[in-house]
């Protein structure tokens, strides 16, 4: 299944093979997290993400107790991550700065764009490059205990300017993923190498 | 307190601040994973990691079932997670690629040196840029359901050529982290950027 966006320049997303998603965040990209419920929605960034399996793919994220995209998740069993090029670093700071709950959208206020996903309530998060719908895995303990979230990936899409039939392949500097350190600094993602 | 390694080119490692021990994983590079027990000693590669808190600072890996670094691990409670540069990419895919349970010395076997460690078992692995000592946290049931692994970070070391008073700052190419896609194909850490 292949969906297109309504913005011709970000790209068409194609459908990534399930059992390839784990590729979109293997390199340890910073992602965007959102989320909707019962007519609200939100996003928020976080770097504390990794795959944890790869067949049917799963996730793991950290996500704040004060996070109001994490209310969302909790209440809705669902999210998406979103895989943010470097054309979106400022959109990315203003996710992670200031909190939905006081916002009546936060995707407008961050100059973000949702987006239908194909089979989960939360949203796509236009201009990204990768996304992952995900479904929570109930591990209550997990999330009381250390704010940690496992879900399965349900479908997965990439821009097929950047990743396609299972590899990436990154040409411009603004396509390049973004890895967060701390405090607004970033890594972009380098080059490509082979052992 | 500080440590020298025997091997001035590789640098030497000073000790970073706990609170400050996320940032060396933050942009999610690929670590060495590495154990001791019994006279036994193994490493592994694992680019399921991400930090999981602040402070104290924990961290949370994905270790396979059949991973002899993994029983190693289960046995002594204790793990080290040393980052590689992109100098050791041999080394890292030979660590990925063959199990230490047939080996009489992994590290030998893949070109890498142990070294100790200030406060744990499990040892630091030479000519990484950065390191941590960790001691598991008891989650049984993480690990039997997803392979996940959750430990605190007792103590963290870094090369100070590339990262000094909380900050990366890596210049040469050989330096810089590695970020496995899959199959042997990784990206480097890229450029680093301000919001």
């Amino acid at each position: 299944m292949t969906t297109m966006t309504d913005k011709p320049p970000q790209g068409a997303r194609v459908s990534v093979e399930l059992t390839k998603a784990y590729r979109l965040l293997n390199h340890g990209p910073t992602v965007l997290v959102s989320a909707a419920h019962e007519g609200r929605r939100n996003v928020m960034a976080a770097a504390w993400n990794m795959p944890l399996d790869f067949n049917p793919p799963k996730v793991a994220v950290v996500l704040d107790k004060q996070a109001y995209t994490r209310a969302l998740i909790e209440a809705s069993g669902e999210f998406v991550l979103s895989v943010p090029p470097v054309a979106l670093i400022a959109q990315v700071m203003a996710a992670g700065d200031q909190s939905g709950r006081e916002l009546a959208d936060k995707f407008g206020e961050c100059g973000l764009t949702a987006s239908p996903a194909s089979l989960v309530s939360a949203p796509l998060v236009e201009g990204c490059v990768a996304w992952l719908e995900c479904r929570v895995l109930p591990e209550p303990t997990m999330a009381d205990r250390y704010d940690l979230f496992l879900a399965e990936v349900v479908a997965a899409w990439a821009d097929p300017a950047v990743f396609s039939e299972g590899r990436w392949h990154i040409q411009q500097a603004e396509q390049r993923c973004l890895h967060h350190v701390a405090g607004g600094a970033f890594f972009a993602t380098g080059e490509a190498i082979k052992a």
